[in-house]
């Protein structure tokens, strides 16, 4: 396959946060990596035919439609690529798979635990005539994480003893901040716990290749009435752009086909007031947790933790050394190597700038840092690369289904009272 | 009461690391602070006479005893200052203020809380005689810890939403450390949960002016047998001054009378190898907890976090604000005060070293740092000042019961499978 | 102007490092930023046809050529963007600017006091035929920079009493590496003072609002002689993609088109071993310095300071507070606000990703950082916007000019043995 | 000699911050190091009896008087500890050594040059007779500064090619911080320069092994005219303990025997303010220097560097790695090692406090940070074990003496327009 005269044309569902990250990624995949193919920026999808034509002109897609079954089933298209909220996810992956295309599906699978079973066998089935699925836990691929798994895969850091992993922001503190989708259940699923939760045990479970057994957890709602979006009040002026009716505004999360803007039946309105609706997903969760391999853990997702903007970060101590990671500096890991002399041992704050560093010599010289879109274009290219090879991309349906599970035991867990509740296993899933 | 004719006299047993730490303090709080009355450091205790006679020279005691009875009945004491291992604070604390003399009694209060209470219920008897009792929870008197407290109870953080603490060590991370007396039940009651997770429960509880009212908790012994110490081995010189038999090298702990060098029955005999005995208390305590005043939090303990030597770290995240604090650094705070404008907000590091924070005015010009014992000094003057005023300290006895009612709920829910488990609540305790 | 109809046709000469900076920058600003103008890509030129030819399949370029007046004269460019090395951008810039283009051209403006000069007449001429001229220097873009230079404007600094910048680089740390052009004063002017030194004095005076008055300088060659770049000895494969002939490798500075590989008339070549040639630029520069509104300052440029990659640090001191930035942290500003309480004062590190701060509403949610290259397209927005507006851009050659006329006195006082030297005024320019 | 039969009678002059941080380590030396000899804190002097009064009681020490010359002519004094302003250092000193006490002096060695000159001669004579003298740099005993000496030394920087240091702090930015003894040229001899500049000379020389050769220098006195101190407006209450009368609340300077409230002469009186005199030293320097070994360096002192309490910042690049200390943050080195694989190659972060680092092993277990003033106590024990084992302590007074030519080579160059200066040589001394 020649770069010149193979081409993977993506039609991408959904046009708001997540969709942009990803235009900006087909766009620049091929101007900094070598590919055996090159993408083609095809099609796009979204519901409200206004602004889908908008985003295909903004962001450089060659067409859009407001249908996404023609999407998935145009001959024209080779990859579906899905950014749209979690309850659309099994149905337009499933389909896609069926007809045959290549799917990068967004984090999290799927809203629910039957929903990513569904969406694993139809991958299985797929596979098996050659089409590739891949989940986008996306920060897999930033460089230093990518780092991360290395030296654990290599031994460096010894038998792990203990994750520490947390996903802090604070975009809703404000009790004014409205009901958007993502504060609702039958959109979103979850909260915190599915949006940025999932990320934190994809990533844990992904570096230190072990998985997460049983969890005892609690869940809150801090806020549990708020503005619904869009009124009159005008909320969503105020909240810097988060909160937006289109959904533009989410942060760390996938847009919407048309934003599910509306609230549909939980709004209240009192004379006086606003109208208001009722949140209906967990603000925070935070559990502990055994590893498979023998580690403890502890677990916090929240978007309570004032002054964290995007502040993911995890460290783990095994008995030979310690990586610790924040995605505020995401170009910086500090890993602390107990096997150099004692007094000059100390955490090493690693600029992952250099040539040698995963993905990174394709970009800038050293010191010149990349950003937050960055690991989606990694993430492009590992999948074009997969496509083209013939082998499976990773994270697969599978590793997106296993995340589904402990998401699972957590939420049973917070509604038995914090028992302990074990993961439940991911079956061998056999093609249907 | 003048400094000049009005003198405290203290009689201290246990000699090791805490006994090295409150020398310090008792040495220099007249020097630095103007107080009520003059310290004499009169007369210490420990059961090994040479060791003891030396500890006394050393340290600058004026006196020596092998006898804690004849320290604690003595007319020539006012105060005594207990800076042994957990198992015989309560014997001694008891007879201290029986005999009517002040007592500063290092924590954890006691290794069970049978102890703590009948510690509590002396201290209350003895107070209505004017008699004086203290735990030592030094860490509340880091001046940033201080100033921690201050900003949550002026309200500049709002509602507590989170608590984040870790207490992380690392210095038995090697299998071949040996097993010194606090990786014994008998001696310590627990293993990290004790000995530094008492401290992270009490100090955040302080912080915020909360209770932890449940905990769902996980502990682990990763490494369940070591070598004796003190064996042909040699051991203890390979290991950095810690786990001497004499206990000198006991982390963030307390000394002991005659440092519990001996493991009794523990011990096991290989033909072919050292002696080794079986660990009996956790290496590391994780727990999610909920606190009375509406927060969810998360607690670590661990002497298995490679790299962190001292790691106590504490993150409160308020509804308008967070503080951030690591003992690693504890001349620093980090605050986040979200009324500040949008463009400027950030986390400000506080370098507590002004005249106008907790305790430094007396110290050095800003900027110029203070380190671990300076907290011990703080801890003499407030204990000095509230003699001589006739008030009660802080923590009191009552305070180290509810920590270890706290650390018994931790122990019963890891026990239990991670069950819920609530904190029982302490009573009044009524005198005697 | 509306997107749909008005575009900016650019052609850009040079296909190195800042060749494929600016192709990022052109091929995002419209996907990011609405503006009045939509960028195409049209030309890019290079004296290799091979490599040119490369470079436009790679880097998204419509046409390619190897004759740059062709480029500046054709109609079919509106805008010439130039990514040379120092020696040929005075000859092809004013050529750009006679031709009636647009011209942005890389930093520094130009390896002589001449040059700069003649440019800087040459675009006060064609301005008067609306004729936009820039010159690079990005780093103003960085938000966090422009951050800095709204508090000083603001006067939240108070009067500036003190300057503090290094840029600190470490590519040539090791004598084996070879010989590239930017360490030939005929290809490159300066060394670290004209590369990166140029980047601090622009910047510095750009925050501050103030001008270098006078400095007394050192600058040092430490290695005088190295292998000359693509010998039989391979170096540039060592070098982890730094000094590659094409001059890929180089170090924040601008591609060449043809790269300079040769190295004519410097080289000897000893029987026993590679040819080497000499070193014919400084490796570091320091000076202290006078500005005009009383500060005073330290500067340093070098390419021997171990550990940095892309260390430009600066801090500014004022009479009410304190910035303090650095590259490798580019998302992040250091500000200490002297006016805030006296407990709660201390340097708040403002992670400059919020819709307040510049250039960042366009971007991702708070927290999620930008990369090095996104100045670059925040360079062509605000280029972009002043064309269509009929204004003039910053820095204007001009600037650039000035900058040049420090590096000149820089230069002037190393060599008359570090005695102080007048910054030359910048006359007002009179259009020929 | 054994501790118990050996005493060192210690006679201190000056009781201020200097006498506070001395009375601290002597205190405590023997309590924490084992040496041959044990300290007594016999007799202080100050020319205020009842001040001097007050002082000895509060810091411990046996006896008072107000006449320096019965101190060091006393039988009873083995040790002349200098903590007074510099302008009475050389008459003291060599006083005392003349009457065969050993002598620790006060930084920075003296006033002027001809001062240095005189003690260094007087020192060496006395060394003939055993006498010891040593000039109180005691930021070489940061056990963090000690190790980067250690690093130098083992060659694992390499070729030292940059030195970095800056001594920033703020505490007389207000303008209307009164005119106290150290503004002033014949009590403090210079500003900035000699108060902190002088720490960081002899720091960087003493890791470095390299001497500043030549030095090209600008100084400024940004506010020329100064509120006399303890006049009516009473401004030493509002300035947070600094520049009170008697000199207490200098920062990182010396005490003063009676704290030279006093402004002879300089003051001026307007009808309708308070009197204000004018400032006749500098309030900041900044210079480029050349080292004997090859290194260019940037120095800066500075009184105006806002938020920068005691800002004492070093960075020292070799061809083979770089270290970074900063005062604030006393416990921490940053230590580059560029011979580490290249993907793991970072800054480390040592916490210098375990028991392999120096003057570490005798305080607290790792990670328990030490202060301020356990480098006095480090330097007293050196001193004590130099007196014992009868040898040179250093820093020397030669060391002292050449530390005051640099200063003076920068007086110089600023006095001459920043005109490049060659620091004079310490031309051998020969005992009179």
């Amino acid at each position: 396959m020649s770069t010149h005269d193979t081409h993977l044309r993506v039609g991408m569902v959904g046009y708001a946060f997540m969709g942009a990250a990803h235009s900006q990624a087909w766009r620049t995949v091929n101007r900094v990596y070598d590919l055996p193919a090159r993408v083609r920026m095809a099609l796009i999808c979204g519901r409200d035919i206004g602004k889908v034509a908008d985003a295909a002109d903004r962001l450089g897609w060659e067409a859009y439609t407001t249908d996404w079954r023609r999407l998935v089933e145009s001959d024209e298209i080779d990859v579906v690529d899905i950014c749209t909220p979690g309850d659309s996810h099994a149905e337009i992956a499933i389909a896609a798979l069926a007809a045959g295309k290549h799917v990068l599906c967004e984090k999290p699978l799927a809203n629910t635990v039957a929903e990513a079973r569904a969406m694993t066998a139809a991958a299985a089935t797929a596979r098996e005539s050659g089409v590739r699925a891949m989940c986008g836990f996306t920060y897999r691929r930033v460089p230093a994480v990518t780092l991360m798994r290395q030296l654990v895969a290599e031994g460096r850091l010894g038998t792990i003893r203990h994750v520490r992993a947390a996903y802090l922001q604070d975009w809703i503190v404000d009790p004014q901040f409205p009901l958007v989708w993502r504060l609702q259940r039958d959109k979103a699923g979850s909260g915190a716990l599915g949006d940025i939760g999932a990320h934190i045990i994809d990533l844990t479970q992904y570096v230190t290749g072990q998985r997460i057994s049983g969890v005892s957890a609690i869940t809150e709602t801090f806020v549990k009435e708020r503005p619904l979006p869009g009124g009159s009040s005008g909320l969503s002026a105020h909240v810097d752009g988060h909160g937006a009716v289109d959904g533009h505004g989410s942060v760390d999360g996938h847009g919407s086909v048309d934003g599910h803007g509306s609230v549909d039946g939980h709004g209240s309105v009192d004379a006086h007031g606003p109208a208001t609706g009722l949140v209906t997903v967990d603000d925070a969760a935070v559990f502990v947790a055994r590893l498979d391999g023998g580690a403890l853990a502890t677990y916090e997702a929240t978007r309570f933790a004032t002054g964290r903007k995007n502040g993911l970060r995890v460290e783990i101590n095994g008995s030979l050394g310690t990586v610790v990671f924040d995605l505020e500096r995401m170009n910086e890991l500090e890993f602390y190597d107990a096997t150099r002399p004692a007094a000059e041992q100390g955490f090493t704050r690693i600029l992952v700038t250099e040539g040698e560093h995963p993905y990174m010599s394709a970009w800038w010289p050293p010191g010149h840092i990349i950003g937050y879109e960055h690991s989606f274009t990694h993430q492009a290219r590992d999948f074009v690369e997969a496509i083209a090879a013939g082998t499976d991309p990773a994270p697969s349906f599978a590793d997106g289904l296993q995340v589904q599970l402990v998401l699972d035991a957590v939420t049973r867990s917070a509604e038995a009272g914090s028992s302990w509740t074990d993961v439940e296993p991911t079956l061998e899933v056999v093609a249907a």
